[in-house]
């Protein structure tokens, strides 16, 4: 049976985070072959990080491969425990290999500017005509609903769910181990190995035992790091930035009929709310640096010197800004960007970016991930905040940052007689 | 002056092969800036070395920056010795950064189908009307030719063009421990820090204490194992015989006057040799990929065909295979795949890698490098290869490697029953 | 004149956590080569550690070698800044290497024992008649009061004291990096290069550039699993207790006369209170382990027992207890070991480990030390734990672990049907 | 069956080098248990070498648990595989732990001086009235014999031996990835994950796949830099003249009947060639350095000497010096020796090491290990150096270094007016 079948010999890629990534189910293999899996070497893993830190070139190709590893080691060590089913352990490896096959270029920016769902495309893409759906299909008829609800996060057995999208997940331990490879920060390490052997199956999660506390609270505090030391840098959010104003532009130009030298045929789907996949998976990261190189000759100046700022790192600048709380500077610089002939719908950004870094169960609340779950030696449940003073000191705390972006150059480029130049400076806060 | 005008606070580049990299010279800074170098994290620094070791998506620029940082920590140590001329600084540290600006995509491959010399264009972006020579220029009027004359090698002082190239440089330290950081292999590790440390300036090259031979020996048993476990591997040059083929195929297509579907704009310049640096200078990879990907759909059926080879990794299986030595075979099998419809020009391809892991000098050949000498404590100087047996052993001798590459799936696909079939399959040691 | 003299060429040591540590300065040269620094590589950093992680047995010649070399670099970094005066950078470096010279074997628990002080100690090596002091007095005539005076932290110049001994000193980032990396437990790292980066002299103490609060946060929460991973592991505490017991029964032996076969000559000036410095630096963990294994044939069967016990490693059980909380089972306990003729006060062991991880300032408190402080952009300085939520989580706040030993072995070699035997193990809560 | 049973729980080792030790067997937990094996904690794994690099402070204990993993994880893959007999599994444990049994304190100058066999004495351990024993018999009556035939390589079974001594065997890739590890030096690493998966048994001996051929050449170029880099270093040799001349001196002057203060106890039993193993197993590293700090008290002006160089690292200086081509210096010095009243004897000491890093077959020669086996995709075995250029450069050439040591301290001593001085100086090559 296609299900059963194993390779003839055991392939390894060689992995600079896991040393060695183990495939022996031909239905693995085959999905690593498909055409929608090889596009992920398409699409940074990190979106525009790379513009901060240079060593993150690395793709969701990469991080896929990781998490499929993750998953395969720990099933390994629940070979033969209670509360573990065998059955299930092919269905656990593919969705942990496919879970991000719906991500497409600059994944973040894309869904929040074109209103996209990656887990919807994924989806689509498990389900669809795909050969990731061909090969799927030939394990058992249902068995791309399966991976599509597991990725969902629908499934019945909620134990495998967990394996993929927990607040301990095989995707969260693989990337923040990643990141800090390719990045090269210190952050991001803890004892995977450790954790991996204190790692329980009990009827609809998978838990912690007890005398690994201190593992996790290491993978929590790193997960805690890398999201401000990395995730959230402001740098990167300035490409961010400009990125989604690229977009927006484009959009705001189609619709309003200008005359693209360069016909943005890939985009069209997403401009006009169409949002097929198939257009979708034509989309990668080298198809966008296309139009984007091309789109610097477009006559439209908005578009092309956003544009130039993102191919040669001509970013913006930023300061901490609160809208919320300064209304007044805020309008009041709005105006003066307008006066000066800056339009501040493009040039005047505010970002924020918040982060919940471990989270206590609030039922009802929406997109909450089940809390980390302690075994203690006589049995019972412990929540971990219950028992870490350090979780417990960051649990449920959201914290947010707010930045305001702008092009210094532009401002510097004022004349220096002109009056609104020192306004600006002086509600921004530069001397 | 601009030349010695330093930023107020030193710029660091986190990195993950050398932890940190500093910038404090304004003028190493705005080179960085520039477009042209900024471009080169466009272009991979191991071209298809991804389709194997999956980590290998690190860029050029990651590079150029190790180097940099080098041979920053080289001028450093010798700071104040003698035979060492601290004016040369900051033409050392610019030629380390720019010697690889005229690196286009997938380099190696193009030069040889378009028969390019990335060489002759680093010199005419550095010399041309660009940004890098625009901040060059205000170095000094002759800064551009002399940093130009460095990286071509012809720069009088022989010492500073040692740093850049030679059996020992900056560039290749750097590369065998990116690279190997990057893949997740073994090799490529040796110990650096001691390198810089024995490394002495003295008229006309860069030579090392002899109480660093051992280091030494490491780094040339590093750089031979890099060869052959992944620069050289055989999957890798699977790709590169695929890529070669498309752009065969594409010029050939043009040369002809086939219509394009998508007219081959950016390479039009290469097709037609006239090969301008400013159509150079706007190719990348992205570029390149986006065109393959344009190709799948275009209805010559070989460009097509080799495109969704090269995008989606359906690569070439290969054997052990010397034309030269088998010459007979060779004609029978390029006969056997017309008769059959497989068009052996595109579809059966000898490759043949060479490298000469360390050389002691033969003078008068082409392409020689100095070779390494060690300074004795009598001061003397003595070739590596006399006191050292290892380096001995593999000193001077070339290593080939030859492999026939094709299409295993259209083999395959032939019919039972058709002889030929069986004949390849024989001649080719496939059972 | 010696205090400025430079070895001919810089000396290096390889070192695994620092890759290298560099001395140039003759005195420093010196300083290691004599017998009272020598005398550290036989004092084990971490005590018992070893005998639960078996890589812990690095010596505090290892880590005093790191100490100086961090302060090194910190001194390389401080050249040139305003506040930074290099005349103290002799005294800086010499304080470092120094600075553990007082340690004995196995030395927390010695101190305990005997009310032994081993700054104390430091200070009589430095100041008495040794060749450590020889060497500092031909640096000038009140060198060595100096260098005894940063180590005892009551120099004037609390800048340089503060180097050495604050909440983010030398001592502390070598001894976390190179504890993590004998026991190989993945805690313990963070970047030490940036803090190094980051540090700022002030008048009268080492601040920190608010830009680099992430990777103090780092720093502080590696200290915290460090000690409850490592340094209070309840294994290694095991192993402590029993030599606190063997050392009290050799005193209390030698107090009552008892005729020793070995003469336990190395620890009379102990046993007596006499505690000579002279005695002291006899004193190393070849000549303590000599005596354990000398006393294993001792007549006294407490002695004989617990040396077996220490030098083959049958060490106690332990449980949670904390006998204040718990005072009638601890009476009871007592009462049941002296019953059954197993001595508790050699045998019923109760053990307490507490660690402040960070403390903001208290002033009057006796130990404290001084909080870290932020440096902001304006220049202002803020008390860390105001500024970080994870710091703010665990400062301040003392943790403390309650444990009780005890020997198995003898419970279970007690009769089945003996009432006592079954009691013990109730209240023990060994079924 | 106790030779079945399996811990309730399995335990873990913390190791630096392979992460974890996995321990599941009863029989191996009851092994490491053992005052014998416990002993190996007071024996360091790189005898003086620490005098050169202060982290090899690791003992025997560290490197005989890795031999142990090791061997552990190679079974782990040939379970299942034909030539493997799954029931030799705990024989080859349990030889893997023991094999360094019979080793003392700094074993290699003890042997040579006392003409002792640390193989000897680890059979006699194994077969004899110990702990170990007792444990053994338990598993079956002849089961201590096994284990000491195949740490003796005469077991029946050559694969089996083969694991534990041949030229790639267990013992060898743990040492250099340990001694790498805590030296620190970058030497030692090769990519033993890799190694262990192209091992495969054969009915003889492990081969090697020849896909894994060069990680297997970056193994014996390891090893052989770890030769020349680490166990040969000048400095370690300097301070094993020295040991060597102290047991020289305390044996001589024990034979002539001189009076210790400190009656040497521990070593009669070697002095007088009796070489008891019970007196044996009673001797370690804080046994001999208690006896060499009590013998810098001796009034015997030699013992006392060279013990205080040993003890506070006061080493011999050394020249390149070959005896045999060099006789009549030699002869010369020597004399000059005398004359100067330098106890040549004792002072003057040649010593010359050599590796032979690789060796193909050479029947009838004593200690030859087995050539390493490749095994070639027909089945086919061709030797290891038939296949690589770099290993057949180096294989079966012996390497030797010859030096000449000597107490500059003394020389130096000497009035500048004594001919005899500038004659030595002179000889010496010393300026």
């Amino acid at each position: 049976m296609y299900k059963d079948e194993q390779l003839d010999e055991e392939k390894v890629f060689k992995d600079p985070v896991h040393r060695y990534i183990h495939v022996k189910d031909r239905v693995i293999w085959d999905l690593i072959g498909t055409a929608e899996f090889q596009r992920l070497r398409r699409i940074k893993q990190l979106g525009t990080s790379f513009l901060t830190f240079h060593g993150a070139e690395h793709s969701r190709f990469n991080h896929s491969l990781g998490v499929y590893e993750i998953v395969r080691r720990i099933l390994f060590n629940f070979d033969g425990r209670p509360h573990w089913n065998k059955d299930q352990r092919l269905l656990c490896l593919c969705a942990a290999l496919l879970h991000d096959l719906g991500h497409g270029p600059f994944s973040h920016t894309f869904e929040k500017v074109f209103k996209l769902d990656h887990e919807a495309f994924t989806r689509q893409i498990v389900l669809g005509d795909t050969e990731i759906n061909y090969i799927l299909r030939r394990v058992e008829e249902d068995f791309p609903q399966k991976v599509a609800d597991v990725i969902n996060k629908t499934y019945e057995d909620k134990l495998v769910v967990s394996l993929i999208s927990s607040q301990i997940d095989a995707d969260r331990m693989d990337y923040l181990q990643r990141d800090a490879y390719f990045t090269g920060v210190s952050y991001g390490h803890f004892d995977m190995e450790r954790i991996l052997r204190v790692m329980r199956p009990l009827e609809d999660q998978v838990v912690i035992k007890q005398s690994g506390m201190h593992a996790v609270e290491d993978y929590i505090m790193s997960r805690y790091q890398m999201y401000w030391q990395v995730y959230f840098h402001p740098v990167s959010r300035s490409a961010e930035v400009i990125l989604t104003k690229i977009l927006h532009r484009a959009k705001e130009l189609y619709e309003t009929g200008y005359q693209f030298s360069l016909k943005p045929t890939h985009f069209i789907s997403f401009f006009s709310e169409k949002n097929a996949v198939e257009d979708y998976l034509k989309l990668d990261e080298s198809i966008v640096l296309y139009y984007f190189q091309m789109w610097i000759d477009e006559t439209d100046p908005i578009l092309s010197d956003l544009c130039v700022r993102f191919i040669n790192r001509r970013l913006f600048k930023y300061v901490e800004f609160n809208p919320n709380a300064q209304m007044k500077e805020w309008m009041d610089l709005y105006q003066l960007f307008q006066k000066v002939g800056i339009n501040p719908q493009y040039y005047l950004v505010d970002d924020s970016s918040s982060d919940l870094p471990y989270d206590f169960y609030r039922p009802g609340e929406e997109g909450e991930r089940l809390p980390i779950h302690l075994l203690m030696p006589n049995q019972e449940l412990k929540e971990l905040s219950r028992q870490s003073d350090i979780v417990e000191s960051i649990s449920g705390k959201k914290r947010t940052d707010h930045k305001l972006y702008f092009p210094m150059d532009f401002i510097e480029a004022l004349p220096d007689d002109q009056p609104e130049k020192s306004e600006i400076k002086a509600i921004l806060g530069l001397s």
